[in-house]
């Protein structure tokens, strides 16, 4: 009987090395290769196309920059989608990539998923949490995993394959792309106190080169997403492309934080994520200006909550159902314009209106009489008294 | 028998008016002021003794500029002093000003305190609290809350009484100032949406007008503050003073904010913290790179509320006691350097380094043969377990 | 014009004293009287109405009680309701009472509201805050705290103006009843150290005298509230007295904590809640059968904070619908049977099913193989990695 | 060149079976059989004695209850040492046998650790994390886990190698013990639903058998730790294992709860923890006493992480010191007096004495004027503000 492996394939040496391994190694007639576009340069998709061609796979490539968007990206911006100091991205595009090879794999009666992680990393939780929830009882594949494969080995064997290498001899940058954000690793790019080269930002001006003069722009948000820019409507993926290229012109979205990995490395990493840097942080101004103290001191927790389960990659969790409930109650209210200056790398809000902001003129304005300030005596006479017994009783 | 108020003085309008006030009004036979100085430009300590001088009160200038270095500004920094996106600065400094009108008051042995702050603001919730916890049964006398005076009542009250006014009349802005921050308030600054003109800000330079080249330097922290500009240790004042110096020059420090006031008033609120905006940071990259994840989640709730209690001056409250316990078991471990670039308002982490980094090259390095990968498989099968369970029961 | 005032009424001597005050120091000429029933004896509404015929009143009493069930009673145990230890009764029944009063507050046209708090208590705040936030521009009389009244002046009034008086000469103890607790305050009751009385006991009998053999009842929740008690479906107010029975009988609901006021007091309060202390032990404990680790974990923070706005009679507070969405969220598991064992004082849960258990007979059994116990060596391994790394570097 | 291998011995049939396994399947030469008390019966340590003699190891037995009350109970009190409703117990007993195994292994310079440990567990990780933090270079073994053994293959293997088998075969309960819980698993009892059996519980009394009358007693605390029983001073061990007899003969101390382990696993587990089922609670009412209102509700947060790092044996993470320095602080002031009423299965704080008590009686006292009840208005007035803001703005 014949059988059939589905890979999540993105052209790359790791997982062009996997089809020859699928057929000769594992035993399986029919490699199935998925290409999830969630913004990869169109070169890349093309070469996983002709490789997979060259190849002899049975390809898919999906288009899921819409749904990347509106399913991913715009929960991540309710939740200020963070992982300490990350705009997680890469964690919100496995998911849907998962997603897709279990859709493709359910149409083509797959037999096993394969994929291409290593054992050190992230996005194996990420890619086999989704596989298994949705088809619990899937064998999966990892054989760069399995077999700790060195990438001198991978050349080699590629070679010995007939798989086209390119530039893989030379590259030193571990890369991953989507709409919200690119990830830059390898060579001494983990270590906490190596400057970055200038040569691995693609997406951002060097701040130093960009324009001399700010750029201001308006965002609307309605109901905690973004809708339009400087007053014009626009589809929910043309935004944030169009954010995307005002914030890297201006130098704005580079990311450099020591990050805790799922399985407990600490390792530096080097982000570039221009929309994420000037979305999110005006979605939270919004958010401080419609919410109450209380809300907000209480969402940075859920907001904290929400970012480690979507970094993990736990896309189905009932814990997440449940956060996102508190988020999106509060998002009815995140409608407004925030006005922001991009200027050589940094992003400021410098204004933000909306018909739900706790502003009140009367109440805030220093010679209003309609707040008698005689009556803020018992206010301050209670304020701190159990802090005060506390002394007296202390010694 | 003769009576005695201690005023804590500023020089300025309000609490100059208090001083014929409290003879006439309150019926006290001494004034005493007291001026403390935590940072304030030397032309207002200055005017403040003329006028006492000019008013007959017995004046004392108290210079607490390296008391509040270290015991102030250096627990901010352990605890990431922050207040909804303000590195808390006035706050710090009113309980060790009303500590300084305590020790003046006990040495004088008064008979009240008065002090010049409102029924709207934070500042009376602060001075009142230190006075009351300290001197438990000192009267507190607030004239402007009492009377809800306006300005202009103010000025003709201070013109009938002799008292200079300066520019007092034409004076649209509400200045605090301390080593640690500067905030502005008045005429529509509290407006979310009013963008504040450029003549409010007198520490920063404006970004577009800042040095065209990075400014690079290290900081060297040791138990959690810092002891060293790259690499020559200072004076903990100096330091700070000097890093105030080189954020202003490259416009790093504004902070354009919504905040809650402690009555529940929502207002925005323009600050300069040159120094705060370096260090803090700085101080942030370091424990981030020292900590396990699970501390620096936890450590996010402990500031933040440790950032509440400083912010509604509770300094001797218990729970402030608690929360530094653990924030300063966490520091015996900060100690090392951080590399920063300041470039036309950005202040940027390049580079951590540290004896107690949870670094680990072998570990984290991409080919090392440390930790076997295929072990990796049982942690991604458990991954998310739960969550999966929940897929099989909900429906 | 004529004027008319609503009082809060509750047949008690304080707010008797407030009907000829309202019309002889308030100027009002008509007084309107409302009794809200949350589950008062009888007798007392009985007592309430004709003291309001007597005294001249237009009076209203309305019966709450379904309402108090289904939209107060049942949101506190979906969120276990629960401040300090206290489950929290008299604080949900005052946001009930005030919008009843507001309700015939706009019915008669009135012109101010007035109830019988003084300033100590929490009362105050629960029921003034629905007022405010229901009538923002109606006047509140409190005539208990702008006078603080002592009783012996109380009654010395009332018997001036022929309000009978009863036993409130020797009322020691100070009692507020409804459906879900009953809370006793007076005397030396407030002292942490002193063993109250058992006469203050009215609903639950001593444990010592509780029957000898223990009863055991299953209750059925559906959507996270109870809909059957030992396999028979009641309404809800039947099923909450009938639980309000048994638990009495069984001498269980007793509860004496420590409690801090909002206002910053801290004192001992007694309270007897029989019901509540049967069904949120049981409401938890099927929580805790169908939720994850982390929701667990979590939901006792959202509950902890739920319970503080409840406590403090924020019921229109937007943070309340933004935790009532996480909340009801996972409500929609909370379903299943919970059996329980009352018993002299005491009541356990000794048994607890759902079709959303997440408990898995295969995993879990110790014989098992489905789950490859060799594959937990990974999971092992890296157990604590950072906290082995920490000791690593720490010396 | 010989080796030696060092087995954390409980005389059972799992590590029993595990002595001919090192020698005659690993290569060991020398087995080092370590057995700690923590509190076991007499008889189990005498049987692991015998049974090590008659297998011919090299046998340590060591007494370990004094130093586990002070260094590990003690620390648990502090912390009110809960996990999901379990006073935990096994979880902090694991780290101390393991240090034990440590000083032994590092007296005899064993090769390797051994341990009877399964897959599916938690002592796997408890154990392991303490060898591996204090011996990172030292292999583990775990043979129950490596070959996933049935009991029946143990107990034909025992046979077969002449281990004395005693009542394993008809042995349903899995049972751990020591002086602050005992554990009972096995069969079905980790059923939801499932009524356990009387017959599993051997230290509490069925609290319909427990005397009819209730026994009042009176906890001592100095800095957060028991020192007395009744007025009397006693050794920490001693007033431990009192509490414990008179808890369990009045029934006091069964826990029935679901339990999710550290690698997930939702579970029913029962437990029998006399003494900490009254010292903790009586623990807790001190710190309500003692504490602000914030303090309490943080130390929550604070108690749920400790709890949940022992539960997973992270006894040396340094986030765990870190809580400790936050609770240590605190418990400077739990120092006073606890009465307890225990009665047929419950045990309620009828009493509580502190010279540390933030309890005044003249601000609580109904009839003071300490307090002018009229300005209460104020904080009445702006009591949930924003929450009234809000409800102008949301429609």
């Amino acid at each position: 009987m014949s059988k059939t492996v589905v890979l999540v394939y993105s052209g790359g040496l790791d997982t062009s090395v996997c089809i020859p391994m699928m057929r000769e190694d594992y035993g399986f007639d029919h490699v199935v290769t998925v290409t999830v576009d969630v913004g990869l340069p169109a070169a890349e998709i093309k070469q996983a196309e002709e490789k997979a061609k060259m190849l002899g796979t049975e390809h898919y490539t999906i288009d899921a920059r819409q749904e990347f968007v509106d399913e991913y990206i715009f929960p991540a911006i309710k939740a200020n989608g963070d992982y300490q100091g990350y705009p997680i991205s890469t964690s919100i595009a496995r998911p849907l990539i998962s997603l897709k090879a279990v859709e493709i794999a359910k149409k083509v009666k797959g037999d096993a998923f394969c994929h291409g992680c290593t054992g050190k990393g992230n996005d194996q939780f990420r890619i086999e949490f989704v596989m298994r929830a949705l088809m619990p009882d899937m064998p999966i594949i990892a054989p760069m995993r399995e077999h700790t494969m060195t990438r001198t080995w991978e050349i080699e064997y590629a070679e010995k394959k007939g798989i086209p290498i390119g530039q893989s001899k030379d590259k030193i940058w571990s890369i991953d792309e989507n709409l919200w954000g690119r990830s830059i690793e390898g060579g001494h790019l983990e270590e906490p106190d190596y400057a970055p080269p200038e040569e691995i930002f693609h997406w951002t001006k060097n701040p130093v080169d960009a324009p001399n003069t700010p750029t201001e722009i308006t965002l609307t948000f309605d109901n905690g997403v973004p809708v339009a820019l400087n007053g014009q409507k626009m589809n929910s993926l043309d935004l944030v492309l169009k954010v995307h290229e005002i914030a890297g012109t201006n130098g704005v979205g580079r990311v450099d934080i020591m990050e805790d990995r799922i399985i407990g490395l600490k390792v530096r990493e080097n982000y570039e994520c221009p929309a994420a840097r000037v979305i999110i942080p005006a979605h939270k101004a919004l958010e401080d200006l419609v919410c109450t103290a209380e809300e907000r001191a209480f969402k940075m927790l859920v907001d904290q909550q929400w970012g480690k389960l979507a970094y993990e990659g736990l896309w189905y969790d009932p814990f997440k159902d449940d956060l996102e409930a508190f988020i999106n109650r509060i998002q009815t209210r995140v409608t407004g314009d925030v006005k922001l200056r991009l200027f050589k790398g940094s992003c400021t809000v410098i204004g933000r209106a909306s018909k739900y902001a706790l502003y009140n003129e009367d109440l805030a304005s220093f010679d209003s009489k309609t707040f008698d300030q005689s009556e803020a005596v018992g206010i301050v006479k209670t304020h701190g008294m159990q802090a005060r017994m506390y002394r007296t009783v202390k010694d």
